[in-house]
């Protein structure tokens, strides 16, 4: 039997080129959140740097010292923490661009590595050639928490469906996307993309970004949303330096799968997505 | 070698009770939509009746009368008619939901059986059973047109991503969606629906519906809207009886594949999208 009510502290930090800073700022949005009562704190994609090439090959990356500070703050304050992303240094050339999630005991229960690097260059821009600075990862999981089975997708992943849909087979109706969406993507495209995939899942998606800050060359947008399983807008952080909280009742999700059987109404006598193993 | 634009006329007609008086109304919204220099006049799904059990079992169906006068239209003006959808008897005990292009000969080039039925009582409602009064089709098609490869699919089948990956694999960027979306759905999900289906499918989604008609106890949302590959709103026909004219860009979706390749990098070494052969 999963709880029912999950309050979800959006942490929202306005990135520096000080990548220390922005560690710090990170752990003391998350107290901030739980001191809000946020049972589960988010870090936006990339907390530790702006989205940009020079400053992500100096940013803070997924350290041994970074990690147990996050642990801490999950550990002391008794919640989880989606710890967005860092680079994720590993046996490659580039590190991963890497997302963990620490339980209420500070261990680190799942970790997702982005599978789609953004290299575009969208109208209004700027151009990210991310595979530049990253490698992709090659894994998809998810894990169990209170509230339902949970996933991560990092930013550009939210665009690629087949995930949705094989998210949705393993049983996932809680996703939090850690994302950096500039300004041009982000009013194009963020908000609908968050709740047209809550629609997919059934569930509820919880989207943090950074704060907007114009001294930064690549300005994110800000924005953290939370959306339902009908769609809908549940919390959204505006674009200035925050933790919005928002209280999500998690049976909306089975209410919704009952009256509007989407998931069900799938034709997989037509059609179905696989996941491959990867390398 | 494609043809740059497209001009496409979104036929949107009041439906009423009476079946007949839609027909004419549907033939004369596409003579209003080629005078407009429409190259493609779409119709919604259902375009006889009210999408109501016992107005759509005394429906005017796809009967040989109405699919010549449909071709005759076609041939008339020159131009492809996407004939939103008709009940369709065929060997079974209940039609199905058809939709049938004509080409500019008046020659029936493909059809689309509506894949996923609406079997649903969604927040706000009405409550609809579509399985009681038509049949699921088991097939998914595309066709060739002067602008790219196009395809149809049916309101409710818009909703399914895998549709989707699958249409995209087959290299559609022009998916028309007749649809009968009610003022709930329709405030609710219509409008980014096919924003971020045409995100997808980095495309031109044509998705056309009846206009509002308070007096029906099953009220259209209106608002046939055509989307771009970027997302964005290139028409939007407002709740009233119209034929809304949009010209269109075809080379806009190249450019945006090119620069934001998102169906390129698909990571079709970890996961795909199959269509499995029906009964």
């Amino acid at each position: 039997m999963n709880n029912r009510y999950l309050t979800v502290g959006m942490c929202q930090p306005r990135l520096v080129y000080a990548p220390q800073d922005n560690i710090d700022k990170a752990l003391s949005l998350i107290d901030e959140a739980a001191g809000q009562g946020a049972e589960v704190a988010v870090l936006p994609e990339m907390f530790s740097t702006p989205y940009e090439p020079s400053a992500i090959r100096s940013a803070v990356p997924l350290t041994p010292c970074a990690l147990q500070r996050l642990s801490d703050k999950a550990r002391r304050h008794g919640i989880y923490v989606v710890a967005g992303s860092l680079p994720y240094a590993a046996k490659g050339p580039k590190p991963f661009n890497r997302a963990c999630v620490f339980d209420p005991e500070g261990r680190i229960i799942h970790t997702h590595d982005k599978l789609h690097l953004f290299d575009c260059e969208p109208p209004g821009g700027p151009s990210v050639r991310e595979s530049m600075t990253a490698m992709p990862g090659s894994e998809l999981g998810v894990f169990k928490t209170p509230w339902g089975t949970a996933a991560v997708l990092v930013c550009y992943d939210i665009r690629f469906t087949p995930l949705i849909q094989i998210l949705v087979d393993r049983g996932v109706s809680l996703l939090f996307v850690p994302a950096q969406f500039s300004t041009a993507t982000g009013k194009a495209h963020w908000e609908m993309l968050l709740r047209v995939r809550a629609l997919e899942i059934q569930g509820v998606v919880v989207g943090v970004q950074p704060a907007q800050n114009p001294a930064l060359a690549y300005v994110p947008f800000g924005h953290s949303i939370t959306a339902g399983p009908w769609g809908e807008v549940l919390g959204d952080a505006g674009t200035e330096e925050t933790v919005s909280v928002v209280r999500v009742d998690m049976d909306e999700c089975a209410r919704i799968r009952s009256v509007f059987p989407l998931i069900e109404h799938r034709r997989t006598d037509l059609y179905r997505t696989v996941w491959q193993d990867g390398d």
